[in-house]
């Protein structure tokens, strides 16, 4: 891990958040499946938004949150990911900018308009997304420089890049990039129901370019088909160099070779939005790694960010990362 | 007041906020005048928001807040204000509808873009705004109808519309509709340096149009060119029917006729942001005369609904206001 620029680069949907707040009744009455992202297309996306109560717009994105994250705590984060040439692009671009990650993918000059993520929250502080992908769609092989893969010490994708069709050609492209340069590739599984839509690709992915692999309790069972977490614990075991399985309440379980860590939860007072608390976790975790330290202390790292993260309404940090993280670290 | 519709219509900015985190040497570093609304041109609007940091996006516009809060009451509320036909126009028309305001104004096919606030807000939870008008610059008298200005029984505007040159001819073709329909006419003063560019014609419309005047105490003795909020005090008396004085964390003072009434402040834990408390005094104290309350009790329901807003980000509510002012009127 040598001469590089960038800690991590990040490859994922460029998406501005809504979030309003809903009673469960509203997701029941119109449909929606609690708890889960659904792609939707612009026509639903502005359906579903005219139901919603008034929201507020953060910008957002699973690897952009978490590209967010560890520039936060003073890592050094690009971002790879697709906009339009719109007000919403330029929230998002500025956003992620003002956080300190490198992001030069050019936006889209027309075409369909940045993403937007409609999340409801419901009063037991779940998250539940329609996505409208927008000019996410656009994203290519083209946008990724294998200039800045090579100089990144860890290449991040999301999951949630299968959905877009050309997006996955770009991540082959970068995982193919990073193997020859000689660096880590992770991957988030990003959400149970995207693991259904793509169970076979994301299963060779894990075994063929994924050095470390993100999922939670529900994602790894989707992707190994078993009822139980330490099934899926098992399977998982050797398919990549490491494994940080998350678990809501109950921490998470990271698995590197013989290696297991079973970390407790931090506490948190009163849980608001779980939005972003996997991206969260992946942005302790991968700051940590890249910093050099060891696997354990590296979940410990993605668990303080987690519960900073589902403390208040949004995917973004409100305090300062950094000092948060020292200050449970002592 | 019979046959009315709406229980206040409001007229002012349409506009939407860029809350950011800074640093008190954020603003000394680059002019930025603390405490104050200043109105900036698209240039320098983008140059201060190249500068800032992450930030939120949600609704804002002074009487927009204000006319959001009174239907958050269970008030009947309509707004007149100009955003353009983009992205950020469609937030706004968005929210304010979903909090269940009438909103009809026609917006811009073309011009300007939707008007943003750039809001810095420093550790002291004080607020530093930088405005670019945008589409606002195209209210004018032909925006507003006669038909919903008399069939409400208050009409509210507030001072920053004398910044766009043509709302105050709206303004002025609305307080007239107002009076021939037997209405009242209410006026937020709004800011100190808005009444410093103003002065001259806010004593006029105070004189000869206003019926209820909101201001702070710094507002007031702007307007009236004095060191001393009593020496403001008196002089308001007897030029409104009604004058509701705010004055922080010392509570307001309600004058009308030979009724004074001096109110303490609501109790708050933790001061977060203050933009928006004026808004939401004012939503409170409308709701309350509109409801029919004595001006004291008026003056306690915006008290209540300013302490709710400045304990937490942002100008607009996060709780069911209603509870809110049915406990602590209990």
């Amino acid at each position: 891990m040598s001469d590089t620029e960038f800690d991590v680069v990040g490859i994922g949907n460029a998406i501005v958040d809504v979030l309003a707040q809903a009673e469960d009744a509203f997701l029941e009455q119109h449909g929606l499946a609690k708890g889960a992202m659904t792609i939707v297309d612009a026509d639903t996306a502005e359906k579903i938004y005219g139901l919603m109560g008034s929201g507020i717009e953060m910008s957002g994105g699973s690897a952009a949150n978490t590209m967010a994250g560890i520039a936060s705590l003073g890592g050094a984060g690009a971002f790879i990911g697709k906009v339009c040439k719109d007000q919403l692009g330029e929230v998002f671009s500025h956003d992620i900018r003002a956080a300190g990650v490198s992001f030069t993918t050019a936006p889209d000059e027309n075409g369909a308009p940045t993403a937007r993520c409609l999340i409801c929250v419901t009063p037991d502080a779940e998250r539940t997304m329609q996505t409208f992908l927008g000019a996410c769609v656009d994203l290519g092989p083209e946008d990724v420089d294998d200039q800045v893969i090579s100089a990144s010490k860890v290449v991040y994708l999301e999951g949630y890049l299968w959905d877009p069709p050309r997006a996955k050609e770009a991540f082959i492209k970068a995982a193919k990039a990073a193997e020859q340069a000689g660096r880590q590739v992770a991957l988030s599984l990003s959400d149970p129901f995207c693991v259904d839509r793509h169970r076979e690709e994301f299963l060779d992915l894990v075994d063929n370019h994924v050095n470390i692999l993100f999922a939670n309790e529900d994602e790894i069972k989707s992707l190994y088909q078993v009822d139980e977490f330490d099934d899926a614990l098992q399977q998982v075991r050797g398919h990549c160099d490491i494994a940080a399985l998350t678990r809501s309440s109950q921490g998470s379980v990271v698995v590197a070779g013989d290696e297991v860590h079973v970390l407790d939860a931090e506490k948190v007072v009163d849980v608001v939005d779980t939005t972003g608390a996997g991206d969260a976790y992946a942005a302790g975790f991968l700051y940590g790694l890249t910093q050099g330290e060891d696997i354990a202390i590296c979940g410990r790292m993605g668990g303080i960010l987690a519960a900073e993260i589902i403390s208040h309404y949004g995917a973004r940090a409100e305090s300062d990362l950094k000092s948060v993280l020292n200050e449970k670290l002592k």
